[in-house]
């Protein structure tokens, strides 16, 4: 019977959704006494991190963020099978991405702005139809942002490491080809890749300067991706048209930062796509019941590549 | 051979992108000593109004505008075919219907404030999905507007008198079914309706108190559907939760009008779906080879309806 403990600031909120899920032999527990018998632990990364050395039993740790940074730091034990929160944020990152690709066509702000002064701005707007979008990462949130584009007849132009088969990407391109030749035909840039090694500081001066001037930049994976630095300077000396950020290397941005003074730049404070717990709850109860069957979990986090 | 009369501010424009489609047997004019021969005018319907009594020979009018109202006065001549611009104007009209939804779900404006004070504001963000919209008329520019919200898997209800075949709509209402009734589960109410005697002022106190305190309200149509002492109650008593205005009753808005002012408002001063040329001139060229084939021509306006 496998024991389930629940680590996190809405453990009562997830306590109740299993429940409501009929799942078999389920038994849940929330306090430190329990800790140690637990096989299960489902709940935020950083609250399992702490409890790691006391989960005697760990044998399956599900987290409900799509990050799992904490649960990588080096010397820390990998035995057991982590998997994150995925499938459910493509929809949500999607519709993010549509909101400002949107908003920066139809010049939404210039309009606002001109209302408060009670002036009748009827400019021409844009369309995003024949627009170029281009993905940093194409799993399974980059595959669903290429769906939304190509429903929006835009071009989707993906640039991965893996996977090059998602029918929604109408042009791929792999490393080594340099990043500064990928953006150069874009008019949106959208980083979806993840913390690794391999993509910190991966979006350089070098990777803005190539971009179209009219371009627009979207980070939504991590803000680890980006040299912060060298946004702040394209947008102060107009080398891109806008950014806009989901993500930063620290959060909550600090008062004192930079970013939040520098011109054509949204900062959204990390809400693009939440873990929605009806969306978590459900995905735990499907793999909960793969663990009970003895089948392979879906969504195992990579400890070597980070992902 | 066809005279083509070119009656609009941007005839240069549609002169050239008339001799770029060569069309045959193609004459066109612009000045007015031609206008008593030319059998076809092409352009803004207050122009063609105005050239009217003199254009002896008309038999074909096409207006590069979705609304005709000028040609529709009662005692004009009706012994020509109106046709206007339709079928271009509906991914754009969805484009705009889209941005204002989901700047409204994410909360876009909110955050944005948010920014300026350089406060990190990571509240949760809303979905499209399973949300209800419902569309007042559902012609050409209704279906596209319900494909696009489809594609979001947003809840599509259609107001009409007319066709009822739209595959995107799940669930049709028509007259006598009162608005009030219709309006009652909606998110999202969006008037698509033209201007004729009988949308006029359709949308009263009466309906917007009928909306859910939740529900948006769209005007992409005409203004004249719409009560707006009505529609600024209902906005400053919080009967709704925002209105999102693209036409209006008078237009520019004058700058006296008490809806610059009202709370939770969008004015987007008659941009949401322009008439681009490029489209306007392919229609007309399409058109134009019906009519040299003495073939049916598209989009016929029926002057007794009104569109």
């Amino acid at each position: 019977m496998p024991t389930v403990l629940i680590l996190s600031k809405r453990a009562d909120i997830y306590v109740d959704l299993l429940h409501q899920q009929d799942l078999p032999n389920l038994e849940i527990v929330t306090a430190p006494e329990h800790f140690s018998r637990a096989d299960v632990a489902l709940g935020e990364p950083s609250l399992i991190r702490s409890a790691l050395p006391g989960l005697d039993s760990l044998r399956w740790a599900q987290s409900i963020w799509a990050g799992v940074e904490p649960l990588l730091e080096e010397g820390l034990r990998r035995d057991y099978v982590l998997t994150n929160a995925r499938g459910v944020f493509g929809r949500l990152m999607s519709e993010y991405v549509l909101t400002y690709l949107l908003m920066h066509e139809r010049k939404v702000l210039q309009r606002w702005q001109a209302q408060q002064a009670r002036h009748w701005d009827g400019t021409d707007t844009g369309s995003l139809r024949d627009k170029t979008i281009g993905l940093l990462g194409v799993g399974s949130i980059g595959a669903e942002v290429a769906r939304f584009a190509k429903f929006f007849e835009i071009n989707v132009h993906g640039y991965t490491r893996a996977s090059a088969d998602c029918a929604f990407v109408d042009v791929y391109a792999h490393p080594p080809t340099a990043l500064e030749e990928f953006v150069r035909p874009l008019d949106y840039l959208v980083n979806i890749l993840p913390n690794t090694p391999r993509t910190r500081k991966l979006i350089t001066a070098s990777v803005l300067q190539a971009l179209p001037a009219h371009a627009l930049f979207l980070n939504v994976g991590r803000g680890a991706a980006v040299d912060e630095f060298a946004l702040a300077q394209a947008l102060k000396t107009g080398a891109i048209a806008g950014a806009i950020l989901d993500v930063f290397e620290q959060e909550p941005l600090p008062a004192e930062n930079p970013l939040w003074d520098a011109p054509n730049l949204f900062i959204t404070s990390h809400s693009a796509a939440p873990s929605l717990p009806g969306d978590i709850a459900r995905l735990f109860g499907e793999n909960y019941r793969r663990y009970v069957a003895g089948e392979p979990l879906t969504y195992v986090v990579d400890f070597a590549r980070g992902y």
